[in-house]
């Protein structure tokens, strides 16, 4: 069972804030779960204390088997619905998809979501304190894998007294996260929801990280990872960024959210400029350039400042190692390599799965999500694959879409298959 | 005519060095040609002895109608063929398709290249003298448009004497530029070959080139474009020529020539850890994590090595004042704009033209160029549009395809239309 009720069903209100909404899960708190004995990373070296910070929206059934695990992407972290406070001006990341009535309905199901192990949202990672020290771990922090991510996660399970998973969702990177956990906990894992993922980080997904990677490691903030909480390489985590949200979106949905619309009467306006531009004092190049240049390099474009206040928004919510440290287990993502073939990782898989690709993702575009559900079935494994046609994007996953909302919810609640007999084999 | 020869053939000699092969310009010699009168540019700002460096391969012939003009992208410059000197490494960007009995046969055509105004290889740009001053121009150099880049190869063009041009020939920055040269200079444009580029950038474009920029302006090295030669932002331009160069390749090309191939045997070896990883001294973190590190953030992809390869040539190469000059230009071109459609853009135009998207070019993709051929059309124009199957991305026109050779040798080579006789009007 849950330790505590972190989600409170609210009373429908007309008019309502979006925390009463009758099928949002309302205020959330965020919990701590410290490893009680010290995890060891799967490069042998083991940390104390490692602490995953979480929510769960829902209740625990008492056959205990009503879980659904979310599994988050690069950026995103343990608060995935809900709101902290009543004057938050953003809900959890994937609030359309998670609550009362939704498609992950928490009416019916214990959803749990975890900041993973090396993240910057509350669970142990390099900006962690380490206690040996008092110092941030920084690069001392061990090297990171999806399944010390899985391998954390299912503790935190096990701690929560779920006896099994009803389903592990993900996309992106939460993508690999859910393969991984129907590959290293088959009896544990019932059904697989993977979407916008790989099973294998192709040469220009780990050559767009790298350059993200050089832009922080290259900023003299970085210093080789010891910095000062809210220091350190700001200019190159704004960049890292600010590169990798193009590749998050499409060239059409670019094209139609900002096309080549300039903001010159805007930037007039110091109200939106402020709102837009990177106000950080490190980046203040952004804003002051020299009048007398005969060249204009500051604002000119809609798509520049949005991508500016990405950047901006980024620093102050994460930390460049823990950039460092997850890009890096994307990267060295490949189940191929990890165990021979990709039908020989999913052999063991008892789960049934929905693969979902995205027709305008060139992160990790349908081919790549096709592939997955391609091996599952070569290895005798119940699975569907589902292309949806949107122009969105990588993040179309994360966005509003009636059709993937219906997808989700059929794969959730239709009825066990018949060999639901030899699951727990 | 030219004012010297610049171009040798050279004698066929068995086993040769390239600049000895008999379809090769041999060995060529830069020159510069200096405005005798004050440049205006676009944005009414006079610039006194611009200079282009160019190169010409080839003769003027009596008639003085059969010059081909080069123009070139982003990243490159005037020597697009032959050699400087027998110890070359490499010949000109575009030395397979210039040369006696190539594509561009200079037996037959007399081709000049340009280096554009606002470049760093040897025309006047942001790097140049200010004569006013004795220091670099940086950013109170003009500001940089195509129309300046066209307006400047026409007063080269005027000097060398030619009287109208058999084709004006780019790709990507290029194509835009043939464009441009063929809408401004109707009376002396009789073929226009533009390849892989668009009428108008797009929202994607301008972003992947607005991350350049505040690589390149967040570094303090770049200090308001003020910084002696060979200093300046290193960091932030290999930063932006990293990332940019991810956008000229394709996934799939990417993939075929790195995959997930490690380095980890290599990176023991000095010599090729030399020659792949960055070794300029402001760059040497990425050569020098702390020995007590748990994550191992070194070369660990080829993809990476090759990438901080491209990173580490380009600074020794390019300025970064020009670097934003010129993808600000980009940023700001748009046909349809300027002229107030696409079709009243192309009105006066009387060269006849071919148009060549490549399907894996997703910087400058096919649609992009489908368009440019269909406004040509329903401007009521001779042209036509050949999509090239190729999976090396947007650099795919400046890569060995005998199938391009042959569209283009066929395009330059077809006997002129039978309105000839109305060319002049």
């Amino acid at each position: 069972m849950t330790d505590e009720p972190t989600a409170h069903s609210s009373t429908p209100f007309p008019s309502t804030p979006g925390h009463l909404a009758p099928d949002d899960v309302g205020l959330v708190t965020s919990l701590d779960f410290v490893l009680p004995r010290p995890f060891t990373f799967k490069n042998s070296q083991p940390l104390d204390g490692l602490t995953l910070r979480y929510e769960t929206y829902g209740t625990l059934n008492a056959t205990r088997d009503n879980a659904v695990l979310i599994c988050h992407a690069l950026s995103g972290n343990h608060h995935a619905a809900g709101w902290h406070s009543p004057t938050d001006k953003k809900p959890g990341w994937w609030n359309n998809l998670i609550g009362p009535g939704k498609a992950v309905d928490t009416r019916r199901f214990f959803v749990i979501c975890a900041n993973v192990p090396g993240g910057c949202s509350g669970s142990t990672g390099p900006s962690s304190t380490n206690p040996a020290t008092g110092e941030p771990y920084g690069l001392r922090f061990p090297a990171l894998t999806i399944l010390d991510m899985v391998r954390a996660q299912k503790l935190l399970l096990d701690h929560l007294g779920v006896a099994e998973l009803h389903t592990v969702i993900g996309g992106s990177m939460g993508g690999m996260t859910a393969l991984l956990f129907a590959i290293e906990f088959p009896n544990f894992t019932r059904r697989l929801l993977a979407m916008a993922t790989t099973a294998r980080e192709g040469a220009q997904a780990i050559a767009f990280n790298e350059v993200g990677r050089q832009a922080i490691m290259q900023d003299p903030g970085w210093n080789n990872g010891d910095y000062p909480p809210n220091g350190g390489p700001r200019v190159g985590l704004a960049i890292a960024r600010m590169m990798a949200h193009i590749t998050y979106l499409s060239d059409a949905s670019m094209d139609r959210k900002f096309g080549r619309r300039t903001i010159q009467s805007r930037e007039k306006s110091p109200q939106l400029s402020a709102e837009l531009a990177l106000s950080d004092p490190q980046l203040s190049t952004l804003n002051s350039q020299p009048a007398a240049a005969a060249a204009d390099f500051n604002l000119q474009f809609e798509v520049e400042s949005y991508l500016r206040h990405q950047g901006q928004t980024f620093i102050n919510r994460f930390d460049a190692n823990s950039y460092l440290y997850i890009t890096r287990a994307l990267d060295q993502f490949d189940l191929d390599h990890a165990y021979g073939s990709l039908e020989q990782a999913f052999a063991p898989v008892l789960a049934e799965s929905l693969i979902v690709g995205f027709t305008s993702d060139w992160l990790f575009p349908p081919e790549q999500n096709r592939q997955i559900a391609q091996a599952l079935l070569r290895a005798g494994k119940r699975t569907s694959y589902a292309e949806l046609s949107t122009d969105l994007g990588h993040d179309s996953f994360l966005l509003e879409s009636e059709e993937l909302y219906a997808l989700i919810r059929g794969f959730l609640e239709r009825t066990p298959p018949a060999t639901t007999a030899d699951f727990a084999i």
